[in-house]
Formats: structure tokens, sequence, C-alpha cells
């Protein structure tokens, strides 16, 4: 259970077609046309490309053992044939978050906000993976990749629509929102 | 607070004199004479050195906000000049450890093992430092890095043999200590 490194390079290839790219909160990425998901560690762009961000998958920072088990339970693999859409949000928090004790961030980010119990009322619709970028020095702490079928794209809106108006997201300082579809 | 990055080369140069190193667990490293630390990645050992050990400094994972204060008022920063001798001891943890859910990590590592209670008592004799690796893709966990003045060498001996012989300890695969003095 090593984590796993992915590099998300936005360009001119790969498999997804960007249908929209918003910035949420701060500065934007630039806007590509296609985004490439590698599961590998990309040193740089490669020709062509805007940019490339990168994520390591790693241990869970908050859940509980009965969060744990809901999880395994419900969540589907990322992957499935019926998943053509999906999204790579990209969010950056503050220094005031990552200075707060654990208890403290699990209160807020859970009790508070609810974070996994929102996601769970998403599965099996929403695949979801998680990638952490705060220990690699890269730009965005974290970048989450969700899959979806498009009958479950609006299921997916009310989903980050609730994350968004939650205690946890006040220490949100870059979100980039970019949305694709798989030929 | 972003993280920051050190490594720790193992060769022929630096300012730390290797005095002994031993594998407490599993494999050890090949044996060398003098201990460099460099603040900053580097992506391949300088010339002349056996080995390179990476981590980053990062946010807490399980302390308490009450736990948290008395470490701000107690810990002493690394570098104080009577702080002659030093310990790096990279660990590596079972995956079954980073399996385990974040609360019953919790429940073994400070419930049932003491570990920051532990290193509590021993401040402000004991600085020290924690590198994280296992998002980088390291051998190692964990690097932590421990000053102390010569004075002090069996406080430390004492801490280290309690830290063994918890609970936690039992999900360490791998383990070497490397002990150094500086000239």
């Amino acid at each position: 259970m090593a984590g796993r490194f992915f590099s998300f390079v936005g360009g001119d290839g790969g498999a997804w077609r960007v249908t929209r790219m918003a910035a949420i909160t701060g500065q934007s990425l630039e806007r590509v046309e296609r985004l490439h998901v590698v599961e590998k560690r990309l040193e740089s762009p490669p020709a062509n490309a805007e940019w490339v961000l990168r994520g390591v998958t790693s241990y869970e920072r908050y859940v509980t053992a009965a969060e744990q088990q809901q999880l395994r339970a419900r969540q589907p693999p990322v992957g499935r044939p019926e998943a053509t859409r999906a999204a790579l949000i990209p969010i950056r928090k503050s220094d005031e978050w990552w200075q707060l004790p654990h208890d403290e961030r699990r209160r807020i980010f859970e009790d508070r906000s609810a974070h996994i119990a929102t996601g769970l009322r998403y599965l099996p619709a929403v695949a979801r993976r998680l990638h952490h970028g705060y220990e690699l020095g890269e730009p965005f702490d974290f970048l989450t990749w969700f899959e979806f079928a498009p009958g479950d794209a609006h299921a997916f809106e009310e989903l980050v629509g609730e994350l968004r108006r939650t205690e946890e997201w006040r220490f949100v300082i870059r979100e980039v929102d970019v949305r694709v579809e798989r030929d």
C-alpha cells in the first residue's frame, strides 16, 4: 500500500477532453484542450503541455474505523466504463489550517463540515481518488479526481456545492475546477 | 509553514562524525565516516557519498491542541551550540500500520504507546525534527533527527529504549540508528 505517484498533464493530449475550467478561489491554471493522467512522477511538463500537477496517494489522515468500513463497502474503483465524465479539483489550504493540531482539523473537517459523511451519500455514483501534494512541495496540497456517469452529473454538482459551503472550505486559499469527458 | 526538504548524506564529508551505526530492525545502511545534513532535496548522492536519505517536514498527524501547546512551550530548536551529539533514526512501518484508520493509529501511537508523552518528558534536553519520506517514495517513512548535549546522552538512550518497547514499535519493519558528534 505504498503511495502511488500520478501526474496530471494539461495540454493537447490524453484521453480526457476538457469541457470547462474555472478558478473557484485564487489563480487559475492555463486553459488547455486535453488532460492526460499519467501514473508516474513526471519531473517536467512533456512537450506541448501547459502544466503538470503531481500528487501521491497516501494513508488516511482523518478517517475512523467505522468510516473506513463504510467507505470500503461502498466506494467504486476509478475506471468504470460508464464513468465517462470526470473532474480534477486541485486545492491549496492556508498556513493557518496546517498549523492547527490534528484534533482541531478533524473537528472542522468532519464534526462541523461532514466531509466524509457528505462523500458517502454520493457513493457509489461518484468514484474518487485523492492525491497529496503538500509533502512534494507542489502548488496544490490536494488533487482530487472524481469519475461519474453522465446521469450522475447533477449529483456531482450537488456534492461539490455542499463541500464548498462548509467551514472547512474557509481554509481553502486556491481552488481550480477542471471538468473533462472521455471520448 | 510549507514543508522543508532535507537530505541526509552518508559519506566522507559534513559537520557530523559518525560514532556508531546499528541496524535495529531489518537491513542496515552502508557504514560511513561522516554525515552531511543538507537543507534541500538532492536527487542523487553527491560524489564520495554512499547514500542519501530524503525527508520533508510537514504538519502534525496525531498531536492534539493540548499536546501541541505543551510541545511548543518546551521543545528547543535544532542547532543549540551545546548540542554536539545527535542521532539520525530512519524507520519504516508495515503496510498493516498504514492501512489502519486514523483513530486506531492514534490509539496505538499515544493512548497505548505514549509516544508524545514520552518525548515531552525529555524536553528541553532532546531537540527533535521529524522528516516524512512516505509520500516521497523513500525507503524510510520517517527520518527523525535528535540533538542533545553530551551530558544528556544517557537520557537520550532512555528515550529511544522506551519507545522501542512500545506497541507502536511492533509495526516498525526497518530501523537504523546512526549516532554522530559534531567536531
